[in-house]
């Protein structure tokens, strides 16, 4: 039985009971939210050891770090270092997308290894293998489609990206728009070659209702991926995302009909005044399922800080209803992220989501930053770095620029405004 | 003749015209901004080789970079390189804050080597030099506050923080609203403990007119300090804060009136649902008048990410009206910024006031964007690394992750989705 499965009979998991607990809501807030489907709990069955978070509707906005070996780095090693530094930083969730090397391995080292959900995007493994066997990505069957969803679900993925509103009408319309940047998707890419090739339906549309029957046995949450996100501004809100976004919000309807839990992926590169539109569209068309962003990045034009535009994005995506945000690192745009860079990608999306948070008056938020503004008032440096969202990089720039025993900061050394209004109003500190 | 003066009077300088063909506005809509008072352009009359840059009101969002020696940090030749740093990275504007070493010759080397406008907080040096020569920074009179007001000016600067608006009035008021954090300005802080010292009105708001007479004479615009500005989520809109934003708008009124340019200094800390009140209430209370603003940071956990953190604030504050950001540096809340966050810190409030003028429809924001787009299209990474806000560092990723041939990159390597959806739609790139 599936989350959804159990939550539409009335019935409260133990799952269900963690993610109320760790959100400070009631059990009946939760189990509500999963059986109308505006809350999410991807947890494979065969997930092992697996922590749940609940993605959606009034819960703590979530944020996801992608990892996976590539064909120039196919070091499994090297990837499970990047995937403890997500973790240590904070990631809600991890993608494995791999594709190099032994992928196989890969996904049942990071499932092992990760007790966050773990997500997949299996067209990759479907596409790998077609260009090892057949020398080209597009000779692959549908079968071989199914079969490596129905693999990775058995081996505890608990979230997959499948881009099933990737079809012929939506094709259509992106041929009649026009676009300045065509499809930056990567599964959407691999989608369309196989259309055009074959020139058949998208499996994972035409059978939507076999990729169901294994997503519901392995309570497998499908993320109904974006292959027409916009790659530029240029392109955002156009026709051609929306008519995905509309049969994706079809394709919801029938998911939860089917016991089987769903959420949607987003934007890509949007500007900063249609970023709320988005969201509203979003919550609108899909009748309210949980709104997954890859960023929303707000400009194209700085490669080398896309962790920052997709922060500045996420934020106010997060505050006008995205519910689970996709980091993005400075390497965007210019190459494979390494582990400083994984880092720094997962505390710049965790710090977009907190402000979110805040804005959105989700339970615990503002208590952590009365916390901190007490300790900077107490001008007390151990509780200030104790509280920081990524305390090892607060203690290493505060011992670089100070002494130890220093009250105040270089900042303003003895001219420290806290010390100065405290002693003139006559105060305690 | 100021440059209000001048437009007031309906005259076209030469500096507004190089402001009109930088901005890609008509002379007459920048004669009618500077005349109504809702643009200003700092510009000294000693401030040799200046190249005038505008702020406010349909102008595009700037940014500025602080600098200067401390106690601590009082050598001069790494702060004209970090001077450097700012400009080579875009910065519109620098405030020089030194409180360190010889004061006078900081200002004035500053001066020399900065093409754009030069900023100053006057208070700075008069606490200095009553610490040195009197042992207590309260040991300054009213005649010294004007004294190095007027030197400053002589040697070129372009605008001050002054902070005018901490009177009686808001002092009660701040006593009477129950801060969590009081006063976080430095040059607020000293201004209080002066008044309470002394038990006198804030000179700078008792003898105004004379500072206008001063500011009218060398033409520095006036940048009313924000002494209340909130230190912490928590105090962010509270009445002390809105008290001196009704006084500074009083003061901006008397200004004008007097031929002196104004704009005011804002937030701050401030909670992301509130920046957009925050913006409004500022262009209503202060007629129209530029508003620099510090931040906004939207979350006070984030020692290490703040420049990340102002971004984000920044991005919605300028979208709502802010004409001008001050930077904000990774060793914020730490420490001194060091050459390297300065250089971090303009470019991260570029990203976010360029973030806000595409959304704005500044002239000019949305073809840069495109000419991107269009070069990712096109995978010609020459154009890409030329076009990218921070070329040296696009390049620096670039070339670690990748070898100079390949076409694509190493996140997606030979499975990139612009080269197969080209090829599947049968596209020339």
């Amino acid at each position: 039985m599936t989350q959804l499965q159990a939550a539409q009979a009335g019935r409260l998991t133990q799952v269900m009971q963690t993610v109320a607990r760790e959100e400070g809501r009631t059990e009946e807030y939760i189990l509500q939210g999963v059986a109308e489907g505006t809350i999410v709990i991807p947890a494979n069955i065969n997930h092992q050891n697996l922590t749940p978070r609940g993605i959606g509707k009034g819960l703590r906005t979530k944020v996801n770090a992608n990892i996976g070996t590539s064909t120039r780095y196919p070091e499994l090693e090297y990837e499970l270092e990047k995937l403890q530094a997500a973790l240590d930083a904070g990631a809600d969730a991890v993608m494995d997308l791999s594709t190099g090397g032994d992928i196989n391995a890969a996904r049942r080292q990071v499932v092992a290894n990760c007790p966050v959900p773990v997500g997949t995007v299996p067209i990759y493994q479907c596409a790998v293998r077609a260009q090892a066997e057949h020398g080209a990505l597009v000779q692959m069957t549908a079968d071989d489609m199914f079969q490596v969803v129905e693999e990775q679900a058995q081996d505890g993925v608990d979230f997959m990206t499948i881009h099933c509103g990737v079809t012929w009408e939506a094709v259509h319309r992106l041929r009649q728009e026009g676009r300045v940047g065509d499809v930056v998707s990567r599964g959407g890419s691999f989608m369309i070659g196989w259309m055009i090739h074959h020139e058949r339906e998208n499996p994972f549309y035409a059978g939507y209702d076999r990729l169901l029957e294994i997503a519901r046995r392995y309570d497998v949450t499908l993320s109904l991926g974006d292959g027409f996100r916009p790659g530029c501004l240029a392109d955002a809100t156009d026709r051609s995302q929306i008519q995905e976004l509309i049969i994706m919000g079809e394709l919801v309807d029938r998911a939860r009909a089917a016991g089987v839990q769903a959420m949607i992926e987003g934007p890509g590169h949007v500007p900063y005044d249609q970023i709320q539109a988005n969201m509203q569209l979003q919550k609108r068309l899909c009748h309210g399922a949980p709104f997954y962003v890859l960023g929303p990045v707000v400009t194209d034009v700085a490669p080398g800080y896309d962790h920052i535009t997709a922060a500045i994005g996420g934020t106010l995506a997060a505050t006008a209803g995205a519910d689970f945000l996709c980091y993005v690192t400075p390497a965007e745009h210019l190459g494979l992220p390494d582990r400083e860079e994984v880092r720094e990608g997962v505390v710049t999306a965790r710090i977009a989501a907190h402000a979110a948070d805040l804005a959105k008056g989700i339970p615990g938020a503002w208590e952590w930053d009365l916390a901190m503004a007490k300790a900077r008032r107490e001008l007390d440096w151990k509780k200030q770095i104790a509280l920081a969202i990524d305390p090892v990089k607060a203690r290493q720039l505060r011992a670089a620029k100070n002494s130890a025993e220093e009250e105040t900061c270089t900042m303003c050394g003895e001219y420290c405004a806290v010390k100065i209004v405290c002693e003139a109003l006559g105060k305690a500190r």
